[in-house]
């Protein structure tokens, strides 16, 4: 017998809308993996600073279900896609590196046997990246990686291991990617040593600051970017630090301050990455939801995600 | 290929531990329904202040999630048990009283159908307890009603409508209980119009205030409740409005207030409610998660949940 | 005997400054309705998710006490004109068609009686557009409507009522409004179903995507609507629900996302339309007091009403 | 021209109830003044730590307005009486000593006139009952003191001025009550120093600590106070410092912390002292709404207010 | 040239008043450690749960701050005492391991180096108790536990590794306690698994679960407790996890609930285990200051450290 | 013996990283002042609404720990140079005129006494504005104003005292300061009176509105303010009110609303103001942490801080 109106998830549905949860599928582990598809990595014990960012995956979940597959200035939808879950990588309670194994592991697998699967990484804090990027070279090769973040995430490792400020200064000391593979965007004033962006120069890495993001547009700064790397590398990962926004935009991230970008600007280079067949994955990090003000900074990665992934669909 | 570690729910878990989600199991519509059952009625729409109750239902499942099966001061173990979720009755955008003719067609039929099942409600603001006491009349006959509240909720019905404020005044017009057989617990002083107090007994309701309670140990009036209704009914519904505590230990209601039950004393009548065989329904109602201090007052809930039903498993 | 300095309002004031809440006169049913006047429409049972924007008219006046009537860019000053403010319509607890009624009727007697009256209609959800267009259109005839808001609000009637996603289907599916009068401002992506977009056109809608906004000062989009509608229309409605804004500048809305316009933006916008003769009603929906930070989405619709009327006194 | 259902305050009202702020009435500065009456003292200026005492005054107006006047417990009902309202006492921006004189005059002014008059006064911090009691010891003669408290309140007055650190230490000074008429009632471990303690005994004040709370039934320390005084005084004056209670229960005021009173127990002695014709006035301090949740501190003084209140009514 | 009234901590200080922090010194490594001593242990990485502990030992050094040393029921002051502060152990931003080792390896050179020293140990999560505990035992031998707690924190070590669900599991397996030499209190329904109350036993630990401590005083359990350990070991560590406190007393742990002990009765234990001289070291774990409200958890771990220092010094 | 890893301070610290407060020392008394140095000044108490912008010179230092001192745009480090920081001015608790007469005192004497001092002035609300600069005015002769508000802050003194409405009233009044060598920066609609902007023209002051800085660059304005002051006056004392901003930006103001500056084009003129030899003394007022957001707003006031000492150090 049914009870009529009884149902598990009893909650108001419009016959014409199609949500970005509705085509979310979870992947049975057979179907193949092709385009993007969503992995998520709950860990943030790694973070130097206080962080409940293991939380961003679930939360940034929840905002897809609150937004329609319908881009309206460009006329497409995604109702008729679907996007495979992948879930997320389970993490051990108390060994940390353990976790940057699984995450290696897990991302590794994934990119080597589906090699058309473009992983869109909800983290976590930046540590992730290192594991996550590495494991993604295995499988994909030659790897060149635009960050966006405030910071150069080139700490040395020996004063707290392999934290969220260390993932690119283990991927140059690992020989995971070369530093003329790597650009980071949207580096701020007061934010960073010195002596990190003395490294980052020395290794070959081209930094641009907020400097020349305020004076050029953010997607001529990520045009260009692709172009240098377009005959360099294999793939290109994006590594998304949403610290890369200004406070006003993105309030849930620990190192949040002014003087950042616009999420505006932000959405307008995910769409143009979207576009991009180079761009093989993409991890969004730093986003602690226990923080957040009614999860503004999870809706600005939704909208990532939905603006890189409705290009590739 | 499953890739190592990566799952849909990628939570810790311990070999040794059972939580009561581990034995929540939706109900398929067609397993017999026996014994205590779930069933969850998000409609506050109908309440006269502004109420989130509709979030209740998932807050307290939620929090069924924290707790384990394990009883031990009793040694007890609903592990092995089965508790079945029949999800939450859907309700409609604009209509209220189409909402209210839902619940009391779906608890009709249940409670009926299933002469066995004890519906644990889920609510929502106090309104839903006319409908659901209507229907489960028509499912079992005879009803006595055993109702924790500061307050009466015996409103006139012209002012506004079948709100939280009238659900037993609609019980009483329409004939569907008798005064004799509802029986009110914590009734407090500054909450109730004297008018309601007359009317409750005119009608020959039986009033507890808190004066009692404070005088008496409420398993002992619980239980004298109970053997007045023994030959009176065939069924008792308790209704429970966690409004009836103390502010200090239920601050998630909309009418809070000093001056009423421990958490401790209200644990205790439901599990004494619990080991008794003619009590055949219970609700909980007006918790708004939105306005709570970290879900306490939900996690009373899931612990009224948790004493009664083990009882009875 | 006076006691001194003991007062009902005992806070400070300084002798040179007014306050908007100093010219808000409270209507006494016999003055002429001339100009802007403040009606209060406190329902937002009917909106789709749980909303408090019911609190918003008290919200917003309370704003209102707390900016001066100088506009210094101008050098227009309001002190000495009065603004009526007509009250609050009453909303019943349990019936929503009810409230709708209540809406047509009151907006219609006002409009009807007082032909020179200009409504600043503070909602509640956006439900309440469509009695208040209705009731606008009995009282001044052919009606235009320039809608700010991320959504279309042309869901179907059928799957949830008369809910915040249909005044503007309503209105056509009763002939209220011509398609071709209704100009919406700021549609947004992943914020609409593409089959309700293609009902727009269908019905010769006129839509303003974001992406024409960020390419188009406002101000020009609202010129351009106001000379469309000039010769098609006997007054213009503006209905300006909140969320239009980006989420970082108006935090208070259900619906909240990034992308949306600037407040520098829709105050220029409301400006204008102050200063335009044929408007004769503006409503301002969707903004939940109890989930805004610090009522700063309420400040801004306490700009957008002081913008407008100041053209207007 | 009346619009139906238009009115200015639109909110739902039951005609059988009757709430506090129902029969609360503004003073015309004529009527007599007899039997409790409402003054508030809007001044936290002068605590010694940041303070939103000041909003106090109308954060327990508006919890009066949330509950009726029906004590169900004993039958009683104010709903036929009036409580006149003086309104506040008007503070001045920056200058503490001014507001201090402010609130002796119109406290003396008050109690002189109207000898009958038992003023409710609303802080504020406790700076306030230095002044209050020294108008309330102008108009009446003799003054005893019954001081709940978790301190002492006898700082010396070089250091920070006449704060809330100071009122008994200021009126033993200025000789306006003698220290055997002082009882203190409530006083707690690690929140006073010894030598205040000294300086109590040594003037002669009577102090009950929690250990004797604890140990015998706070209505018995209050009769025993009363009968003390008896003799000794015309009149009484309470006051009352809400950080006599548990943190648990009244967490809004400044100096929280645990071991104190339970809410329940404040209430009975209000209650008792309400029956006292002996007690001519009382004071309610050192609630912050700002720091409250959900007004749980300022709903407790409410009911202070309502039990005593309906004693003398 | 000294400017007046400027300086470093420009509070305001009252002559007679001394504060915990007044007393409180920072150890410079060459004083003799004797009595109680602070030790910070800033740990909370190890939680099964997210957890900001690490934050406790710094807020409860500030609550310390906000009470005085004079306990008035007893009349004893410590203000002229010296409360030695370690400071805290550095914690290893990403080995969770080598945190535990650090937290052993101090505690055991602080106790086998000042053997008449008490630690009192603020965490941090339960996990640090392990370390600590085996710190301890190589300092001072034979070791007794007792353990205030709703949960056993007797998980396998195998799911998740040394986590805060395992200390005391891990000390019986390294042979560091004897499960006879272990004694619970306030253990909870609904708060562990059945399995590991089968393990308490079996190991031979004393299990006092809430129905105990509700039928008897907190305090004889304590004493009996004291008693049975007496003959049996060299010294005692009490381990106070807050979460043994009721939710309505504790907001700020991670794993609240109803039913607990009320503050009341932890005090009066920790300040009869104060008196006792086989007790030679506390720690006060599960705190997360992030999620608390207004630190009343904080606050009462302060008057834990209070009672119990005061009756050492 | 030093215990290993127990520290003071055991937090995470990188060895190529520079904070600020690394390179803040406290000032002995006996160094010379030269170039910027940090003065606090944490009155509030002489706000007109209620205000804890006293807490703001403890949270913008905070805040100053958390960023480098490495200014990756120009490349520019401060991490060799020392910024003095004074301590704070000792406020009393119940006098306010003496807390404004220890102001002047303590600017007068540092400003005489080191004539290449520039005091960074955290304050406190802008009452402090009117004592620093008379100081200052007495240590470094004829002063320029360069104010960045919303306000004009040149309310009549008759109403309320030496307010933080009044601090260029009193400046004027006391012919402290010339009109015509105060310039306003930002001043905004709605937010001032009438008669307060005739004030400000009648006595010369000059005043930028939003509009003008809509229309040009701020940093032009800035420029122009500082040559029309060259030839005028000795030295000029910027005062940033921080309400100057939209409330995007800084929500932690008392008086925030929309229409206002972008963080990003303050912290450009403080950099511009960083640079001018001209520039004697900053203030930074109306920072109230207790109702900010995150610290957002001081995280904005430490970045001025920075991009101002920077240029100077
Ligand atoms: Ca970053
Ligand atoms: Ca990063
Ligand atoms: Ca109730
Ligand atoms: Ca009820
Ligand atoms: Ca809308
Ligand atoms: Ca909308
Ligand atoms: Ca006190
Ligand atoms: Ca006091
Ligand atoms: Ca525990
Ligand atoms: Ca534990
Ligand atoms: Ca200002
Ligand atoms: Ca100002």
């Amino acid at each position: 017998m049914r009870i009529p109106y009884v149902k598990k998830h009893a909650a108001f549905s419009d016959r014409e809308v199609t949500r970005w949860n509705d085509i979310l599928k979870d992947w049975d582990g057979a179907e193949a993996l092709i385009g993007p598809v969503i992995l998520g990595v709950p860990l943030s014990k790694s973070s130097i600073s206080h962080s409940g960012a293991s939380f961003a995956p679930h939360a940034i979940r929840r905002m897809l279900g609150l937004y329609t597959t319908y881009h309206i200035e460009d006329e497409k939808d995604a109702a008729d896609s679907v996007l495979l879950d992948c879930g997320d990588i389970e993490m051990h309670v108390t060994n940390i590196l353990e976790n940057h194994k699984r995450i290696e592991h897990a991302v590794s697998l994934l990119t080597e046997r589906y090699e058309k699967a473009i992983p869109i990484i909800l983290g976590g804090d930046h540590s992730i990246s290192f594991p996550s990027i590495s494991g993604f070279a295995k499988g994909r090769g030659r790897v060149g990686v635009i960050q966006f973040d405030a910071h150069h995430d080139l700490r040395n490792i020996e004063d707290g291991g392999p934290s969220n400020g260390t993932p690119f200064r283990n991927l140059l000391e690992h020989g995971v990617v070369e530093g003329e593979n790597i650009i980071q965007i949207g580096i701020r004033n007061f934010s960073n040593a010195k002596a990190y962006h003395a490294y980052a120069l020395a290794k070959g890495v081209t930094v641009y600051t907020m400097k020349q993001v305020r004076n050029r547009a953010v997607t001529d700064i990520v045009q260009e970017s692709i172009e240098k790397l377009r005959t360099r590398v294999d793939s290109i990962y994006v590594s998304i630090d949403m610290d890369v926004l200004d406070q006003a935009c993105a309030p849930g991230c620990p190192a949040i301050g002014p003087g950042g970008l616009h999420s505006r600007e932000l959405l307008e280079a995910a769409a143009l990455l979207g576009k991009e067949p180079l761009v093989g994955a993409v991890d969004i990090v730093e986003i602690d939801p226990t923080i957040d003000f009614r999860d503004m900074t999870s809706r600005i990665a939704a909208h990532i995600v939905m603006s890189f992934v409705l290009e590739r669909l």
